[in-house]
């Protein structure tokens, strides 16, 4: 049975000639497909007292509620990535503030950038990804029904340094760096 | 003649189902070669009043100034990264003081993390990939001789907030967004 698409049949992992780690090497062609880390770019996104959430369409965490979020592509800043995510998402049209917090999940070689933003159309309509979308004050928010430990993050510190502007961005809090 | 190693002679250009975007498929087994924007960690690193900095051995820019840096590698997270190149290139032992600027090279999807940090051993000298390192004071820095203008811009910044701990990380320079 032929394996199905996307599975790496011809690659191996080996160490390149001048390099020092193992790489995902081609057998037949020689081509090195470099793995890094992968950048998500998303947003704290605002309108008034209320923050926009997405019901997610799709595996992992569907049916949870997250912030609009996703993989930043090629030639992207990450506020252009963010924005480019909301729209996708929830069709929102966003400006960004500032850069909320920087966060790593190890395991899985992310680096999650979110920035606060605000709507500039009050607009918003579920994108192919979301079941729907929504507007939540702080109060109102399903914090046991969010998709991802990071979406608790930069809601908490959103939270915490409200009507501020001269804070460094946040990492993961204590405890939860080698996630 | 067969293609050199790297080359990927079996791939070509195509939308997977389900995607919007073209990815580098490969033609005989389906493989997707996923490209992302790569991020690049450094630090600019303090001694008292002095920075270091390390001259390439490598090319791009052999045989100029830069401060150290390079490619996050798997499950890094960036601050990781940043000592792990400071100890490769300068065989510098550093602490993270905290994120200075988060820089975007957009043509070569690049994004550049630089912390401030500081030399926790005075000992330093050069890894494989410098030809020599020093530490230099603001006023010796050989500011016509520097790498990349991210360099550049990161010792600018680093310049800016002297002093302080409360500043938003920067971004590039104004009329240097599209580089």
């Amino acid at each position: 049975m032929a394996a199905p698409p996307g599975t790496p049949v011809n690659f191996t992992r080996k160490v390149p000639d001048g390099d020092e780690m193992e790489r995902l090497v081609c057998s037949d062609c020689g081509f090195i497909a470099y793995e890094n880390p992968k950048i998500i770019a998303g947003a704290v996104v605002t309108h008034g007292d209320s923050i926009l959430l997405c019901r997610r369409a799709i595996h992992p965490q569907k049916g949870r509620w997250t912030l609009p979020a996703g993989f930043l592509e090629m030639h992207e800043t990450p506020a252009e990535g963010a924005m480019r995510e909301a729209w996708e998402e929830a069709r929102a049209k966003i400006e960004i503030v500032d850069l909320l917090g920087v966060y790593t999940v190890k395991r899985i070689s992310q680096v999650q950038m979110f920035y606060r933003a605000r709507l500039t159309d009050a607009a918003i309509e579920p994108g192919p990804e979301s079941l729907e979308v929504g507007l939540f004050t702080l109060a109102d928010i399903p914090w046991d029904d969010l998709a991802f430990p990071s979406v608790h993050w930069a809601l908490g510190h959103f939270q915490e340094i409200a009507g501020r502007d001269d804070f460094a961005p946040f990492t993961n809090p204590p405890g939860w760096e080698n996630v």
